[in-house]
């Protein structure tokens, strides 16, 4: 995962230019401050965007202007009068127009844990592939560990590659988006929160020592709708 | 804010050096892999760690160990040779290994949106500020919106911050991690998913035009314990 998350003003507008392949390109100076005790203090960043993004950065966006920006880091090397030079930048791929009027926002879930069951795989009316499973993060807390519990949703291809590729154990990086569903049990409204997922990455190949850390864990409570699986660390 | 997050392979074992003031520091080089159809492209971080999370880093991490890093970024300006050159780092505040055995994870949520209340507080027994509010986040979907309640939880000094300075309809962003907590009602066990706030921004002075967007929303369920407010769009 190469990750940068910035929100911060615009140093100036933008101006969209066209390759000769007539993808559209435009750069962004985006000025993010931090306050530091009674100092702030200010880093730019380079971030560019192409294509559509490109044209929609080109058409919404001002200088001044309070942005989010969701990209890559890279590194771009030159020569300059026989040096080699540097210079790291944000290759865009999701961008907000923030402040006064603006209405959209941003919801969005790292988690870094390992599964509690294998994913369980079902297929809507329209044949869109579901995968559910449950996964534990654990994180230090005063001087032991505290273990959450997430319920995961992944949709088409990304489920069917959760249901080959994952189990039980493994410890995977999932992004994603929170979404709140309700349900009817014995006619009382119940209401479930999920994240469903935008990318999965597997970090390690191997399941987790059963047990080996068990007795540092808080116990698995079991869930709306049923039990999550067994801590899998 | 201004923040970087990455998952990838150390290039080399890591050295622990101080400074005349006995600050321990260290650099990891990181490179980060990402499939592109059939090729994979590396990049290379360069992060800097402080203090104890230096020494931390010194004594658990090994040159090919996969690693989370979450850090903000910084560019250097240096002389040499007579020219200006630049350079961007990584300034780690947060460090985890991965990998098979390890158990420590990551549990982060992100949102930017708009409060549904205005924040209530209460005080524990010990005099510990507890602050909770709903916030709203609106994402495209399809040519429509789609609006997400969240629950957010303060405490301490960020309670009292988010009373003070926050109120209904303020766009805000909020970083932190979930917990799932139970509770009883009516003999009946239920369970409700919150985010507990570890830094809160404030985006917008200005409370948003009120209704202005409202008929794009789906409508707001009112939740487990009660409201979350009205849309604040």
């Amino acid at each position: 995962m190469n990750k940068a998350i910035l929100i911060g003003n615009l140093g100036k507008d933008i101006e969209v230019r066209y390759t000769t392949e007539d993808l559209a390109i435009t750069n962004l100076d985006l000025a993010t401050t931090e306050k530091i005790k009674d100092n702030s203090q200010t880093e730019w960043h380079r971030i560019i965007a192409f294509g559509k993004l490109a044209e929609i950065c080109g058409s919404l966006l001002k200088k001044g202007g309070l942005v989010y920006v969701e990209g890559k880091t890279r590194k771009r090397t030159w020569e300059q009068d026989g040096a080699s030079r540097h210079s790291t930048e944000i290759i865009a791929y999701r961008v907000v127009a923030l402040g006064s009027g603006a209405n959209l926002g941003v919801n969005r879930a790292i988690y870094i844990g390992r599964l509690g069951i294998d994913p369980e795989i079902r297929y809507t009316k329209d044949g869109l592939a579901v995968a559910n499973f449950s996964l534990a993060t654990n994180e230090r807390k005063g001087d032991g560990f505290e273990t959450q519990w997430h319920r995961i949703v992944a949709l088409g291809k990304l489920a069917e590659s959760c249901q080959r590729y994952l189990e039980k154990g493994r410890q995977i990086c999932i992004e994603g988006r929170f979404q709140t569903r309700s349900w009817k049990k014995d006619g009382i409204t119940r209401y479930t929160t999920e994240v469903i997922a935008s990318h999965m990455e597997m970090l390690d190949s191997k399941k987790a020592d059963a047990g080996a850390l068990e007795n540092h864990m808080i116990p698995n409570a079991s869930m709306e709708t049923g039990s999550m699986g067994d801590t899998p660390f």
